[in-house]
């Protein structure tokens, strides 16, 4: 295998650049690696006249991201234009029907199309890679699928979204309010288009799906991840947390169950000493727990132009040196319907509601909950000088549905001012 | 590929057990995984009859691994008998020469013979596999030799002696002694039969030794590891580091320099709120820094049944899988050789010593540093009630060979007494 691997590269943002800098500036190293020069020989994206600070001009343009995937001389299609449909599906399908591999940084498409994707490719009988679809520079879809494959997966779990940890670590050692967490982070460029895609939990919630996919051998479904946003956590949340020796993060954890697939993206309480309650700023982490391994942690960079390039080009390398794998494991075929979850495992909660500061408001509170049969950990009452009181209560372990019904029960309660807050504490 | 993989194994400690029972229990998810199955066909250890807590009567049985790894019938020969020389190499050289790939958990071997084993696999065209062989079920060696394939590597460290960590985490948080964490690890069964492979840093160099060889395309040297243990690390170091934020840790670091490969195992102080600090316990850390990905942290069991076995398998379902790879990242021919850099990149040093309280001590060892041309940062001298005085003092980034003449030089000072304590502080 000493003829070159020929790479067609679609979409030139920051990562595309990224990609064509290392096939440039790295050409001796990949060489001795894969065995066989790795070449890009065309490229495609929206606008043809723009410094990108990177020389194209060695490369053929191709308006249509179709036509460069499906080039006689392309071995490789590197999809790196994003967005679920449109042309990013499209050249990948193309692609795969002209019998190309593909490497995609993609993660909403293979998310949302990742079971037809996988059939296709074992059709055409070519791969497709994705490493940097999840948590951008840590090569975990590698340590799952591969390093861990003598393993049943137990759990998953991850804070891969950047934006959102950067926006919750802000508030917690700045003591910033989430608004001015989150115009910081818009100031410093970290927000999506549409910031719901990392605020509510959707981007991390297509890589939990794909995770969990590899995980438990179940067709991709991100329609069954219960997603939570970060929006409404306060930063009197985040100091009581704190205070109880706990981190908030937005967490993602998929598990199978007697009774179903569980994959969950919600803030969560996490201890403070654990890695993850440890882990600050923009940085991504990912837990993978098997029946004989026991927990791997791995942790480093989300995103940002290099480490998303380095997951791109370890795709690429695998390719290089011939590589052969199912995309999500086990063959599309074999992959099982995942069937959602009703109800999560039993965890404690962490709530936080402001009370009328009249007699025997906290009696009616505690009494809803004894109802609905959750039994209390903690509870406290803060100081304070207005006429309402902010209460805290921690429970011991209880089912969400039992938890849901004590706060539909409190939503009754004319002492209960607002919508209490109730977030997870997840055991890492 | 749908014919099975037929594997014989020698050595059926712990960790052959542990690989003799997934292949057993979970034939049906790596069938599914691998798309072929994986079979045991003989097996092989010093004591035929002994209960291992498993079935063997199934398989062949060989008194004589070479001849296991010889029999026509088997595809991979899994070597987990360990020693870096006899019946070890000797069947793994079998093997090779008879066209069989090998699995295995042996470092020493590896970090000693590494080469020529690389060498002698290229030239039947078969693999050595040995993700078990450093830091256990952390799947490392893939995420470097693959994962980060698009990366130059800059700099690996780790911490990958368990038992060294278990002993320093002991003397910190119970405030043990060394040599009364030391038998509390020996109690524990934690050391190995010879303590020196693990508390003078031998176990954890010889994985240093074979992680530099990927990172750095050059020859196994295992000669090359600068090598200190624990054993000097007393429970007033511990208390000192921790007093100023640091842990001492079991550090491997391993960087190619301008004046050469630096490999270095040596305990080292690190912030005690990185990951390496924060770091507990048996478990294992490696850290991965590239210049496209930044710092890739990998946390789990360093050793064990199950996590070693896991690592076994992920190398047995690779190859069931089909991967191809040199040994060491790159053909062994392309290897360069490791020329040990003379002398480390600079860093500032902890050092502890004893003076005799006397007027003018401590400006003798201030004079000498200066002498040697290093600058102090902090330094302490510490309330006492005995006629010597503990003095404590942290340096500026400096030479270690500056260092080692100003050790020199005080150890001709009547002033002070004993070896002073030096410990370099890394930057992680």
């Amino acid at each position: 295998m000493t003829e070159p691997l020929r790479l067609g590269i679609a979409g030139l943002g920051t990562v595309g650049v990224g990609v064509v800098k290392i096939v440039r500036q790295k050409a001796r190293l990949l060489n001795a690696r894969a065995g066989r020069p790795i070449e890009i020989v065309a490229v495609s994206a929206r606008t043809r006249d723009k410094d990108r600070g990177v020389n194209l001009s060695h490369y053929d343009w191709e308006d249509d991201p179709v036509k460069l995937a499906t080039r006689d001389d392309v071995d490789v299609f590197v999809e790196l234009m994003g967005g679920s449909d449109g042309p990013a599906k499209a050249a990948t399908e193309a692609a795969l029907a002209a019998g190309k591999h593909v490497v995609t940084a993609n993660k909403a498409m293979l998310a949302i199309h990742g079971q037809a994707l996988a059939e296709a490719a074992e059709e055409a009988g070519r791969l497709i890679r994705f490493e940097a679809a999840v948590a951008g520079g840590i090569p975990v879809i590698k340590a799952l699928t591969e390093g861990l494959a003598g393993n049943e997966i137990t759990r998953v779990m991850g804070v891969m979204n950047g934006t959102c940890n950067y926006i919750l670590t802000r508030m917690q050692s700045a003591g910033l309010t989430y608004e001015e967490a989150f115009s910081e982070a818009d100031g410093l460029g970290y927000l999506e288009a549409d910031p719901e895609l990392d605020v509510g939990g959707i981007d991390a919630g297509h890589k939990l799906a794909i995770l969990s996919s590899i995980a438990f051998g179940t067709q991709v479904n991100f329609a069954g991840v219960e997603l939570e946003g970060i929006g409404a956590i306060t930063i009197e949340d985040i100091r009581q947390a704190a205070d109880m020796g706990y981190r908030i993060k937005l967490l993602g954890v998929a598990q199978m169950t007697g009774r179903g697939l569980e994959q969950r993206m919600s803030p969560c309480l996490v201890p403070a000493a654990s890695p993850l309650g440890q882990l600050e700023g923009g940085t991504n982490m990912v837990v993978l727990e098997g029946d004989e391994v026991g927990q791997i942690v791995l942790r480093g960079a989300g995103a940002g132009e290099g480490p998303t390039a380095s997951a791109v080009m370890g795709d690429v390398m695998d390719i290089a040196r011939g590589l052969s794998l199912p995309t999500f494991g086990i063959p599309a075929s074999a992959l099982s319907e995942a069937h959602p979850a009703q109800g999560t495992v039993p965890a404690p909660y962490y709530m936080r509601m402001t009370l009328e500061d009249r007699p025997g408001a906290l009696a009616k509170v505690a009494k809803v909950l004894g109802e609905a049969g959750i039994s209390i950990n903690r509870m406290r009452q803060y100081d304070h000088d207005e006429p309402t009181a902010p209460v805290l209560i921690v429970t011991h372990a209880t089912q969400r549905a039992a938890l849901d019904t004590a706060l539909d029960a409190m939503a009754t309660l004319s002492e209960v001012q607002g919508t209490p807050v109730a977030l997870r504490i997840e055991k890492v």
